[in-house]
């Protein structure tokens, strides 16, 4: 028995999230059904990211226990071959027995995509929010930073978790030509932790909420005080860190 | 009645090519049901390519009649707004009476991505071929002006056409990265012309076919002479000049 730890690229789109859901199509349930059809075992794929439906990811991490006697390569080619074009893995590898993909990451990081050209192409519109209206870009660049603390995320979750404390290690917005690219950093997040960021970033480049409030936000621990939850489309796990 | 000139960007994988078709969904068939929508009233949209199904477009050129009271930047939102996600208008301007999108082109210009990394990211499936085996990109490379010519293209072609005399006026091959990306510019292309060419430089980087054949081919006028016809997924019309 192997613990092979696997980096996934997904186009979300048609996935209902991470998590294994009866009668769904999941990154999970795939990936799990995949490792079924080439090993003849029924196994638990560990995400080291429970993305939510529709979000992305260039680099997911995960791992599964598994005895076969293919090797690395050849069990790579086996299970791409049965996983559908929009569920990859990028790499394989064996990992230490202890290797778990969500307890062991020390950091994952997020990208959300905003396009601010009047027109949104379709070679980008599955992959980015399309935002052609006005955005005091100066104003989310001065707000972006204010999010790197250790601190209590309740404001930026939509469900009240036990242990609601996370450290965010890099929160910066930069442009890249039409579009803004808000790139997010940490331990670990809270559930629509990244997108009620990007909602309440979105809130302050439309001048309906000054840079100055994020710490009342943060104090108030209440979810209404902050923006809304930007959609699921325009986000992207990029990297996750061990 | 004013004669609209519109620039489209689709992502082909989900029409049955340009070409309206009675019970099919193709680019030509959506414009019009689009432009019926807003003015109410059959008109026929011409495009200056008529791709086929898989095939994409960053700019592919199309104009129509018609009358409405709507100025141009309400009429782009207006066909935008009804347009599914996958085709988009990106332009819209009045074009003189005469004009028409295929007869009035002096040149259209295709790109043909290959991803040649082992493996194809599921951003990249919909928009490429992958081609994770060997290549000879240098005799691919010295193959590729080989088209540069005013010639009868009976041979890259998959029907027989009359007027099989086409003019390319570029054709090259350059690496970005794991990707090839091959350039090709005509006043008008034959069936599946480009598709055959990729076919034909495909066979000659696999080392099955010498650049030097090439000159056979053209004077054998024969189909069966040259390569496979590539698949339309990575091809993509990029721009039609007037």
């Amino acid at each position: 028995m192997r613990n092979y730890k696997v980096v996934l690229s997904y186009d979300g789109t048609d996935f209902r999230g991470w998590q294994r859901q009866p009668g769904e199509r999941t990154v999970q349930g795939v990936c799990e059904e995949a490792v079924f059809k080439i090993t003849g075992k029924k196994v638990t794929v560990h995400g080291a990211g429970r993305t939510d439906a529709g979000v992305h990811a260039l680099a997911q991490a995960a791992n599964f226990g598994a005895a076969t006697r293919l090797d690395d390569p050849d069990l790579v080619r086996a299970l791409n071959a049965v996983l559908p074009w929009d569920l990859r893995i990028a790499a394989l590898e064996q990992a230490a027995p202890e290797f778990h993909a969500r307890k062991s990451a020390l950091a994952k990081t997020y990208r959300y995509r905003i396009v601010r050209s009047p027109l949104i192409s379709p070679f980008d519109f599955r992959y980015a929010l399309h935002w052609p209206y006005p955005l005091d870009l100066a104003a989310m660049r001065r707000a972006a930073p204010l999010f790197l603390r250790t601190a209590d995320f309740t404001a930026f979750s939509s469900n009240r978790e036990r242990g609601p404390v996370r450290t965010v290690r890099r929160s910066e917005l930069r442009r890249r030509g039409d579009e803004v690219l808000f790139t997010i950093e940490a331990e670990g997040f809270l559930r629509y932790m990244v997108r009620t960021i990007v909602g309440t970033l979105l809130e302050i480049g439309r001048g309906r909420c000054r840079p100055e409030r994020i710490e009342e936000i943060f104090s108030g621990r209440d979810r209404t005080l902050a923006g809304p939850t930007a959609p699921a489309k325009g986000l992207c796990l990029v990297r996750v860190d061990y």
